[in-house]
């Protein structure tokens, strides 16, 4: 869950799990804070049947009723199919505000249509920006120099350091707090489109590379002894901000030597030595890096960074000649999903699923 | 950062990085509720000398200055060294109130002293029962019996895997938003410890596993496809709750035949069902995987799961033949950043930095 404030714009929480403590805190906080009535529940399933949406929409759906009556509906905004499937009858059934997921867009690919927008638009973020930032960088990443396209070149760096030098663990590692999340984004994107048994010829390949995220300048504490240390198995991308919008200043007047080259300076000054430390070390122990540079943290250039990835990530299919935009191996886990809870039609997938992790309980005595 | 609360207990903000908007909002919140004068900031720095510790100590430090002249010191607790060290002198020159980092505790092995246990009690977690689960799972860890001792197995299996059978990579996934930072803790004990280029006798190892995290169910849509399909160099770790202490009931009378399988079904039921689906499928993909039960989510139980992880990063340690309580590849970095920020006796660093990262921009034109 995250909790995203521009002053005098709504509060966003985003409730990606189905774990009760964190739905019914969340319910609790909008009860205390302006009430279900003041709160808009935007649901995003392209066909309504993802258990876990599905299950969050039926409770909010009856919690609204049960508060609001008849009004019920005009605190849902559904983003889902134009046209078809599960959700789209629920909507114009109950007659909710609907915007379209755009046909032929996976769930990973569509941060930048409604699926992404609508939120991000009722939070005051600037989307004209956002989506002028992403149609910039897709004019780059389009060249055909290879020195002049950068997702082009991201993504032969990449899978190159992957195939040949065996560094198949892609870390993230954003040097600010605001861009964290930003990685979780990218291990989607990165680990689902890439990481695929067959290739387009249908021949095994396991390929695919795995996504990692820290955080500077905080993980230099938690991996960099590994980074450097440990198995040569990683490429490690830092991400740079030269202007954090704000800035504080560490006082004089301590008194303490130690610790008297930190007078006068500015936090972002430190995190920024911070990352160019860690890059140094990187490379002494010949450890691949590179860093992405954020000018400042905005709506542009997070629309630039999205389209960088999702382009690159294009090129990378290509590369390692795979469908970059299926997903068959979730299946298996929807379908022992459905036969866990009872779904007719999934009694035998029931079976199948109890059987295989019976004999996988092993209790420690005591 | 993040906020945890409990009915009737303080807030806590964990400032852990230096992003200076990270910091300017924290402050600000705290400003805005109740104000500086009701914050208490607990510095936690052995040596003093960690230069982003440093820095915000100093800043918040000039800060209560300014809102409570001399009464400042009231508003901090330190824990530090409790004999030598530049915060030692700090704290008896200004006289705050100390708690001491007992001596051979390294920083990642300390959460069961008061380094983790003041701000625990201060947020009203009952820390006597996070001792005695402590406790009890060093008794269980102690056993010489290889199957009645579960941190022993536990770095058996993952040490006989990772250097057997190539999974270095070690995912743990808590399905539960409440145990997700746990895996934070995880990731520093088991990089930093493992992660090490020489054995005890001097060879050459570039030994160790990168832990990785992800959260259950989230992450199902986003990395799973990557477990199942993908290079097979992964063990992958649940952790399972039974009792989340509260729960949500999928209403009935949505009337929809395709989702009538949710209704009537606790929230904590689907989320469960979901981890043992995830099982199953890794298990038909031959992925190896294990899970660690969570009976509820409480002190006891965490205190459980943090020394079973100690011991086992222990046990592994032995294993590999390494020295799993130093970090020896951090000092690089923190060399650098004394360079980069203008320290008196680093100048050589700043230079040797300085032409290290000088050729490495490349700017794409347009």
């Amino acid at each position: 869950m995250s909790s995203a404030q521009r002053k005098g714009a709504p509060r966003l929480f985003v409730i990606d799990n189905v774990d009760p403590a964190l739905f019914s805190q969340t319910i609790a906080f909008c009860e205390a804070n302006g009430g279900l009535e003041k709160t808009l529940f935007n649901v995003i399933s392209k066909s309504g049947e993802t258990a876990e949406t599905a299950a969050q929409f039926m409770i909010i759906r009856d919690m609204l009723k049960k508060k609001l009556g008849n009004a019920y509906a005009a605190n849902i905004v559904a983003v889902t199919d134009p046209a078809k499937g599960t959700m789209r009858k629920i909507c114009d059934a109950e007659k909710f505000v609907t915007l379209p997921v755009p046909d032929g867009v996976g769930g990973r690919f569509s941060v930048l249509s409604p699926v992404g927008l609508f939120s991000a638009a009722m939070c005051g973020i600037d989307i004209d920006a956002l989506l002028d930032g992403a149609k910039a960088m897709d004019v780059r990443c389009s060249r055909e120099n290879l020195l002049e396209n950068p997702a082009a070149m991201l993504a032969f760096l990449l899978v190159e350091l992957g195939q040949k030098y065996g560094k198949t663990n892609h870390v993230m590692m954003p040097y600010s707090n605001s861009l964290y999340l930003l990685a979780d984004w990218y291990r989607q994107l990165w680990a689902e489109s890439l990481g695929k048994e067959q290739d387009t010829a249908g021949r095994e390949v396991f390929t695919g590379f795995t996504p990692i995220k820290a955080l500077g300048a905080t993980d230099q504490h938690s991996q960099i002894q590994l980074y450097r240390e440990g198995p040569n198995d990683k490429v490690i991308g830092l991400v740079a901000v030269d202007d954090f919008g704000t800035d504080v200043t560490i006082p004089t007047g301590l008194g303490v030597d130690a610790l008297q080259y930190l007078e006068g300076k500015k936090m972002s000054t430190l995190l920024n030595a911070e990352r160019r430390a860690t890059e140094f070390a990187l490379l002494e122990s010949l450890r691949p890096n590179y860093t992405i540079n954020f000018p400042k943290i905005d709506a542009y250039h997070v629309g630039e960074f999205i389209m960088l990835w999702q382009i690159a990530t294009a090129y990378a299919g290509m590369m390692l000649n795979i469908d970059a935009y299926n997903q068959p191996a979730v299946e298996t886990g929807k379908q022992a999903t459905f036969g866990l809870m009872g779904r007719a039609g999934y009694e035998e997938h029931l079976k199948t699923v109890e059987s295989a992790l019976a004999p996988s309980r092993w209790v420690v005595k005591g």
